[in-house]
Parts: structure tokens; C-alpha cells; sequence
């Protein structure tokens, strides 16, 4: 039995992250915030404040906090006594903050795969390369680390797994298809950190296909499908990190993820990536000014966190499962739907950022409770997928599923 | 009568003027070549040596030159004895070079209105806001001060006063067509400098239309034309420095400038436009970097001498002439085409580099043998076109026509 949760990051993510662990504070008990910027952290205290989120009174206590600062992490973990450590902070701090956590003995809960600075689009599996080398460690030390417990990676890593409990005897395919049907009103943005966003993109995409790692280019391959609430979308074959745990933890020889664009956003892309303004390595000005040109790309878009005030529509985020059940064919498509209006109303986000936000709150709930606290290093759909995705379904994102017999929510009682 | 030039400037069109020069250098005298970086000026040199293109013996003199500095331009002047000075450097120096030219008495050249580089498409008539306001002195002081002597603006204000002069009774209409119908093979690149090509274009653009001042956006108005050499282009009412001169000179209801853009180029404008990647006003990154965006793209952008190599295709720019002779309606299509490859093969720069490089030599040899050297301010329109057309035709850049008799070339003696 954990409790006290301190989360690192003050962007979009965390701002739903601090509502929904005020909300249930109960369960969680003392809530503490971090960011290397503290307006940031303060502006979201603020904002649970006002939307008198918190369950039982009581504030959230933020802190300026350089993460990739071992030692001062560690120190703010055991000066909060936090015993959950929620890090939705750039990929950059995985490793740091990871680090402070196995020193503290807290749990450590991410939503996306560790990355350096200077390399993009790593060779697979890329947890190979950073959290799963510390994975010994973790259950030497008795330490738990949910890894990737946003939505993508995270409620679909459930969505796998239970697909594989419930639905198949086998598994041969898993195709998760991520489609944002919501419009921002502006020429273009991203809809988190538009550096981290492009960063997936300008390198190699990896697939999991014929059981073995395959690349390709960004929007080389793409398929359209008519999906629940959104309709008919095209979506981009794309690498993703739930890709590089699936892959290793579930016996499927095709794991692929795709993500659903305009065409407008591949023109944009295209044209920023084939001029070399996405680069992450350095260029020169004529005048001598060393520029990273994504970082200047990010200065003239807008900052994600001002999309959602105007922010209209759904999304539509699932995993389509075939296989073999009963031995016969079938096919299932397990999914879940946000309004991006009400998901501002409730929380201040857009709705990416709140698909994202509440599952590493749903796990922090299972880890204080027991449930999830599992003494050691692991990916989602490494862990019981039910009682996840029963908590989701009373904390705003509900499971659907359409088969043979049509769309339907799932209940798990 | 004039002698000795020096050319300040060391881009793609200043190698063009510096080969003229040196094929004309019995009657223009020494040859100087000055720029901020001593090593473009060299290479440039270099080149005029391996081409073989000095008519006499000698060489050409390479100063490192700030051409903002009024004093250290003067005193240049003095040191070279240059009685001719041909600026082909960036427009921000026109005007203090001008200042050089006005304290030594040497007569001034240049292709392009003066710009500062916080601002871009200024008030029309924009000349009135520089150049123009040392028009008196000039006269006061017998300075010869050709303005705008590229080809466009240049070469497209003879054709226009040659129109005058022996093609109508009253002109109607004149629409500079500007044509680059070359291919350079890269994804994206501009024919001269990325910074001041974009800063004609994203602001307003200027047009003379009902004998008034018109404002629209880039792209906004289009027409298409069955074209000689080239065939059916499309082209874009862009603002254009003639405009600002030809409608004060001549008497013509409707003065327009359209250049000629592919879908992929608009495209790819319009991005970085909409995104405010063009802007010529600084933004901060996240890290607290100041930066022009409009710098940074110039600097992952092509250099546009380095294009010279591999372009083919050709140019067509020219003058569509409408008004009344004799009574009746008609119209004359003077124009000029050049083939890129052959450019390179002459002087070592495209075409585009060549139709702008070409006309002030022609220019200062007209100065140097008294025909042109007016001891005023002039714009182009405002001298004798036959002489200048003749000696371009001797030159490289020969004169056609297309009027009710067909397409021929045009002879002058």
C-alpha cells in the first residue's frame, strides 16, 4: 500500500494528471507538482483550485525542479514523502527520474519511452536501450515501474492484453489505429510538444510484421478504415512505443500502430522535414547563430496547452485484434471515444492530452491499492488488464468494442 | 567620359558583371571587386582568370569591403580610381554607397530599390522613401546615378520607353511578365538570395492600376499566357521595383509585374508563410535564443550559386505592350530569353544571375563612352533604350519582339 504522489511535467498532460489525482485524493493522499518552470506548476494548482477538484481539502504543493538532477529528485521524493512518482515530463528525464525512484524506493509511472536529445527514431526495441536495463535492478530492489502508462503506449498495451484473455485463443494481428477527429481552428499545431511530436516522424518508423522488425518511411504506407463515432479516416503506418514492448511480451507476429493525419498536416510535415527544419542536429545562420531548427519551429507554433479552450471533436483510439477463437476467425475492434470539449470542460485540456493523463492516475489508484504493486519493472499489458480498465470506465474513458455484434461499451465488474 | 569600375558584391550576379567587365575591359578600364568576405571576391577572380575573360591583360583587385560604411566605400573608390561604381550587393547598402558615390563623384549603378532590413514592402513609390531623395543633390552635384539597370527592373524599362518610342502613340497597359521556365533539380531552392527573394513577397504586393496604387496579397491574382520559347505559364501579380519608377514616368494607366511561380514552390511559400518561418522580426525559443526565422531558412536553404551547375531550361521575361498607334488597338510582346545552360557555360552562373548581371556592365560602358552618363539620377526609362538594347543584343541578352507580324529578334543601328 503506496501513497502520495508526486508528478514531474506542468504541460497539458500534467494539468489532467494534478485533476484527477485531486479527485482522488482519498485514495492517493498528498499531491505535490514539479517542473523545472514553477509558474507553470502554479497556474495548475491553481486551476484544480478552481474547479474545486479535489476531493478531500487540501492543495498541491509545487516545487521548481530540474529532473534530470538525480539528487534533487531524490531529495523531493523523500521531502514529499512520496511514495508514487506520476513523470509526465519530457521524454529527456526518464533515466534520471527512474534513477531517483530506485533510490527512494517510490514507484515510478511514465507514458512514453526514454529519449536523448541528440538521437531520434532508435534502433528496437528501444526500451532495450534505456528503462529495461534497469530492470534487474527493479526486482532486485523490489521496485515498481509501470512503463508507459498513457493511453498510446498504455490503455492499448490493456486493450492487448485483454483481447488475448477474453477474445482469441490466438492472436495473429494487432493494429492499433489512432485517429484525433477534432479540429484546433488553427493553419496548423501539434497537439503536445511539437518537438517531441516531430521527432517520432523524421526518422525511420518501425513495425512489428512476419514476427521480425521492419522500416519504413514516414507516410510510405497507410490505410483507411470506417471507425466507430468518426467514420471513415485514412491512417499512416507509424512507429510507436508500445510497438517495441508488444512485440516482446505478446506472441502476435503482426503489431503495427497507425496514426491518422490531414493531409494538410502531411503537407506541412513534408515540407518543414524535405527543407531540413526538423532537424535536431544544429545549423549555422549566415550571420554566425548556431539554430537547432525544430527548436525555432517550435518557437512559431502555438503551444499545445492554448489549442484547448477552442478545441471541437472526438477521438478515436483502439486496438484492432484478429485471430483465432473457438477455431475460427474473427476479428474485434477494442476502442475508447473523447470529446475534446468536454474533456476541457471537466479538466482544461484538449482531449490528447486527457486520454494521456488519466490511465497514469488509474495505475497510480491500483499501485496505492495493491493491486498494481507489483515489486518490480514492467509494461502494461504485463499486468491484469481488467481491473485498469474498470477504473478508466468510472474515471471518464470508457472501453467500447465493436465485433459480430456490433458497438458496444464493455463493463468489467 | 568614365573609367575604372568597381564592382561591390560577391553573389551570383557580381560574378556575372565581373566576367562582362572583363570581356569590355579595353574600354572600361581597371576592374575592382570588393565584398565583406575577401574569399567570395577571389573565387570570383579565380574564375575570370580560368575563363580566359579579360579582353586586355590584367586582373581584377579584391578588397574586404563593409559597404555600410559610407568612409571606408569612398576611400575605396579614391584608392582604385573607380569613376564607375556597380553595386550588386544586398540592398540594405544601396544607399550608403550611393553616399560614396555623391562625396567622390563617381557614377552609381545598381539592380534593386534600396531595403532595411526591418521592414519589406514599403509605401509605394518606394523609391520616393531612399533614392529618390537624393535626387536634387545629384543634379547639383553631376552625379551619374542609374537606378535599377538589372533586367528587371532594368532591361523591362527600355523595353517599355522603346514601346514609346516606336510602337504606339499611346500606351494602355504594360505587364512585365517574368518567366523562369529552368530547373535546378534540388527540392526547393530560390534563383538569388532566400532572404530578400521571400521579403518581396510576404507583405503586401503593389501594383499601378487605374492610374492609382493597388494592394493585394501574393498569390491572390493570377493569368495565364501562351509564351514564346517556353509555352503556357502561369504567373502572379507580385509587387516589383519598376512599378514605383515606370509609374511616374510614363504616362500608362495600368503598370503590373507578374512572375511566374510552380505549385510546388507556392506551396511550399505559402507553409512557411502561414507558419511565420518568412518573418524578418526575431522570436525566442524555448532555451531563450533570439532568431530570425527568415535567417535560419536562408541558411538550410540551397546557396543559390550553387545551382548554377546542374540548371537547365530557360528564362523568359519581357514586356506585354498594350495601347493605340495610327488609331488602332494593339499590343507587342518585347521580350528576352535565356538558357541557363549557356550562362554557366560563359561566366560560371545561371540564367537568372546573367539577365541581371549583364545590363549594368552594358550600362557602365554606355556611362563610360558618355552616351549615358547624364550627370543626374535617372531610372532607366527616363534614357535613350536603343543604344542600350543595341549593345546588350552585341552582349548575350538580345531583344525580340511578337506582334501581328510573328516573333523575330530586333536589330538596332
Amino acid at each position: 500500500m503506496k501513497k502520495n504522489v508526486l508528478i514531474i511535467g506542468a504541460g497539458g498532460v500534467a494539468q489532467v494528471v494534478a485533476h484527477k489525482c485531486a479527485q482522488n485524493n482519498d485514495l492517493l493522499g498528498q499531491i505535490a507538482l514539479a517542473s523545472r518552470t514553477l509558474e507553470k506548476c502554479e497556474a495548475i494548482a491553481k486551476s484544480v483550485v478552481e474547479k474545486d477538484s479535489m476531493k478531500l481539502a487540501g492543495t498541491i504543493q509545487c516545487y521548481a525542479l530540474d529532473a534530470l538532477d538525480v539528487a534533487a529528485t531524490a531529495a523531493l521524493i523523500r521531502e514529499t514523502q512520496s511514495q508514487i512518482v506520476i513523470n509526465v515530463g519530457s521524454a529527456f528525464i526518464n533515466m534520471s527520474v527512474l534513477s531517483a525512484c530506485i533510490e527512494t524506493g517510490a514507484a515510478y509511472l511514465d507514458t512514453a519511452i526514454h529519449e536523448e536529445p541528440n538521437k531520434i527514431c532508435e534502433e528496437p526495441p528501444w526500451y532495450g536501450n534505456y528503462e529495461w536495463k534497469r530492470k534487474e535492478l527493479c526486482t532486485e530492489k523490489k521496485i515498481t515501474a509501470i512503463l508507459g502508462v498513457g493511453f498510446d503506449p498504455g490503455v492499448v498495451n490493456a486493450y492487448a492484453a485483454l483481447a488475448k484473455q477474453d477474445y482469441f485463443d490466438t492472436l495473429s494481428s494487432i493494429d492499433i489505429i489512432d485517429i484525433n477527429a477534432g479540429d484546433h481552428g488553427r493553419y496548423f499545431a501539434t497537439n503536445f510538444d511539437p518537438e517531441i511530436n516531430f521527432r517520432e516522424f523524421t526518422g525511420r518508423v518501425w513495425s512489428w510484421q512476419n514476427s521480425q522488425w521492419t522500416k519504413n518511411k514516414m507516410f510510405e504506407v497507410k490505410r483507411t478504415d470506417d471507425l466507430p463515432v468518426v467514420g471513415e479516416r485514412t491512417s499512416y503506418l507509424t512507429g510507436h512505443d508500445e510497438i517495441h514492448s508488444l512485440s516482446k511480451n505478446l506472441d502476435v507476429p503482426d503489431i503495427r500502430f497507425w496514426m491518422g493525419f490531414g493531409e494538410h498536416y502531411i503537407n506541412v510535415f513534408t515540407v518543414l522535414n524535405s527543407l531540413g527544419l526538423l532537424s535536431e542536429q544544429p545549423v549555422k545562420t549566415a550571420e554566425g547563430l548556431e539554430v537547432v531548427p525544430l527548436k525555432l519551429v517550435k518557437a512559431v507554433l502555438p503551444d499545445p496547452t492554448s489549442l484547448a479552450a477552442d478545441y471541437t471533436g472526438k477521438t478515436c483510439i483502439g486496438d484492432l485484434v484478429k485471430g483465432k477463437k473457438d477455431g475460427k476467425e474473427h476479428e474485434v475492434f477494442i476502442y475508447n471515444v473523447v470529446d475534446h470539449k468536454e474533456a476541457y470542460n471537466e479538466v482544461g485540456s484538449q482531449g490528447i492530452s486527457y486520454t494521456a493523463g488519466v490511465p497514469p492516475v488509474a495505475a497510480a489508484i491500483l499501485v496505492a491499492q495493491g493491486i498494481w504493486d507489483v515489486e518490480k519493472m514492467v509494461n502494461v499489458e504485463e499486468l491484469p488488464p481488467t481491473p485498469f480498465l474498470n477504473l478508466l470506465n468510472q474515471m471518464g474513458l470508457t472501453t467500447n468494442i465493436r465485433d459480430e455484434q456490433g458497438e458496444r461499451p464493455l463493463t468489467f465488474s
